[in-house]
């Protein structure tokens, strides 16, 4: 490795910095999109957009961007990850991989190198999915795939619209937009698992990213009293949502190629103690990165959905799903991020990716690739989420390293059809 | 029966005119314990009770009574029950059994019968626990069950406290005490379960009242990603509550005499999508009118519990119980109930009943009867709760057939220990 270095020191500076924002008293960090803490958030990481000598400013869709020209021609090469958190999460997820990518292009303003291809630094608005109830939904807006007429109404907990958070720009940054002609995108990301902390693997590159289905669930019963109603003579609706709940947890535990399944919410009618629960409503969450595996999760479980109603005396009804489909990352880039990882002295270890990211929605449209970094005890979304130190470097410097091969190549890049007003739309 | 005979229209009539109070457009009966709708409803009874000669009045407790004489040497004979429901709630819980008593008093009147006892006719005032989250809550305060200093503690859902609501007498009626000395207590009241209507049978007598245990169970495991954890790895406490769930239900269902019990309540926390349940509280209801039984189910499923967490990997914490026993009610007063109902050409059925009831309280201190009449598919609770009118008729008139009974006998009476102020309590 003689090319320029990332400074490891500084990157952790600027994540414990960027840590201080929307964390409580027992250390959880909720930044929520488009919130004050978010948004202090996206002012705190312009700054060092600019430290770093990058032109910094903010797209309609509240994405942060930084950039650093290349020749004018040429396609740019994306680097980047989100700046928003679950509620009480962690401080690696999504942020770093905008400081690292940022370190970048500190890294190589100070080695003096110019890159062929702009570099833009980006730091998504809102990928958690905790502000509207959809996941990675900056970068939908982005490419279009969230219209514009939704922006009303979709709604966060405090009760304003997507449209009203946009056309505030409470962050106070100037207007700056992403390139629509894209010579890759990179994310440097957590793994949020516990493969490469298991393997004592400091970093992976990643093949494929999770597909999700998620449906809403409601089984119907009868309420009645919880005294006067013998057992024999009862609708409960919340048998049907225990037994459906572990149904979905030994479907997927017996699924040849893996997959995971999860009842992370659940609500019960009319919700008193003394009154058999006549509803019983939940929300499951499907994954597979491989979708032919996800889709005959999906046919079991409603068919067993069906067969739990019947046999309790139950109806259950079945909402619609949303499907994010399983996505293969660019396999060239996944190359070059296989070579850097060797050039860093790495295993060319190769990962799936049972979370969704940016990364699985601009792939649709340009080269895309994502390297994991080892997460201490597979911890995530939870205030004690962490990555060890030297996997964070070894990570910051992968993603160096996988740039410059992608800068060193020559690409006529992907048009990506963003969803900029086209007026205004540049070039 | 050649004896007073109550009047089944003037009886309906009545029913049917309370039922309005509180009503909303779908049918439910709302009418919360000290609330306007609750307050309007003691005045239209008190109204009733007016018409039918007896002398009206409310007591410190919020207890509405009407007071006709006897000899003034004897003990008290109470008929009554309550005039609180649970939130869209039905027409008969309660009402049938004070309203039942009203006319019992009217139909003496125009019989020109004077009893040997003074006839006491109660409306209690939260019966049902749903403002202050304690069941029979104003017959436990009037025999002392909850002391003084409690009332300014309990608060409702509109945040005033017991005492603020006792002082208010919202009501506008004058004061009037429920005397110390009672022969007997009896109350007509909703089977609220199918048994009866099943058999196609309108009244029966009650030999004893479900014994109430009452728990919160917490399920406590590792909240984290619903995609990168795999599904061998997970602590998720969602799992404990769904096979707990099962587990009482089988419980409940394979206990020998019979038993019941109910999750009514569950919260999952933190209750998103895509995160594993780090925690699952429950609510749990525990019934049996065998006392032995109930005793015996709490320690199963308390050991059961630690069993399911232990395999699933959570920690479980099950809260302190509470525990209101099983009542059996006096054997003197249920024979001159089946006499009753014989008389009445009823078949002299004896059934237990699986709600509580403000007789189970009094019974604690003063000979107590209940009287079921049949509930039309077993729905209470529930803005469709019928009871048929023949069902009614039958139940009054056994009511009233008992009354006579019991005041044609000689008792001393026992002392109840009211909780009235004492400097003013009446003898």
């Amino acid at each position: 490795m003689a090319g320029p270095r990332i400074a490891p020191h500084r990157l952790r500076q600027r994540l414990e910095q960027l840590a201080i924002i929307g964390r409580d008293p027992e250390g959880g960090i909720t930044r929520l999109p488009f919130t004050p803490p978010h948004q202090e958030a996206v002012r705190a990481v312009a700054a060092m957009m600019a430290e770093a000598g990058l032109a910094v400013g903010v797209d309609e869709f509240g994405i942060l961007n930084g950039r650093r020209d290349g020749a004018s021609d040429r396609p740019a090469i994306l680097v980047g990850s989100h700046l928003d958190t679950v509620p009480r999460g962690g401080m690696f997820d999504g942020a770093l991989g905008v400081l690292a990518g940022i370190e970048c292009a500190h890294a190589l303003r100070e080695a003096g190198v110019a890159l062929r291809h702009p570099l833009i630094i980006v730091g998504f608005a809102d990928e958690e999915g905790s502000g509207f109830g959809l996941g990675t939904l900056s970068a939908r807006v982005l490419v279009g795939l969230v219209p514009r007429n939704q922006f009303a109404r979709l709604h966060d907990a405090t009760g304003r619209s997507l449209a009203e958070h946009l056309a505030a720009r409470a962050h106070g940054l100037p207007v700056a937009r992403i390139p629509a002609r894209v010579r890759a995108y990179l994310e440097l990301h957590l793994e949020q698992g516990p493969v490469l902390d298991r393997k004592g693997v400091l970093a992976a590159a990643v093949e494929a990213i999770t597909g999700t289905l998620r449906t809403t669930v409601t089984f119907h019963g009868r309420a009645n009293h919880a005294g006067t109603t013998p057992m024999t003579e009862r609708a409960d609706a919340l048998w049907g949502a225990a037994e459906f709940t572990l149904t979905v947890r030994d479907l997927a535990r017996a699924s040849g190629p893996p997959a995971v399944g999860t009842v992370g919410q659940l609500m019960v009618a009319p919700g008193v103690a003394n009154i058999v629960p006549g509803r019983a409503e939940l929300r499951l969450d499907l994954r597979s990165p491989d979708e032919t595996r996800l889709q005959a999760l999906r046919l079991q479980i409603a068919s067993r959905a069906e067969e739990i109603a019947a046999a309790l005396r139950l109806t259950v009804e079945v909402a619609a799903w949303d499907h994010t489909p399983a996505v293969v990352l660019d396999p060239r880039v996944r190359a070059s991020i296989i070579h850097a990882l060797e050039t860093c002295g790495q295993a060319p270890l190769v990962l799936e990716s049972w979370a969704g990211h940016d990364a699985g929605i601009i792939a649709q449209y340009a080269p895309a690739g994502m390297i994991f970094v080892a997460t201490t005890g597979g911890i995530s979304h939870a205030p004690d989420e962490h990555a060890p130190w030297p996997a964070v470097e070894v990570g910051a410097q992968v993603l160096l390293e996988t740039l410059l091969a992608l800068d060193a190549s020559d690409h006529a890049g992907e048009m990506i059809p963003l969803a900029y007003e086209s007026e205004q739309r540049l070039a």
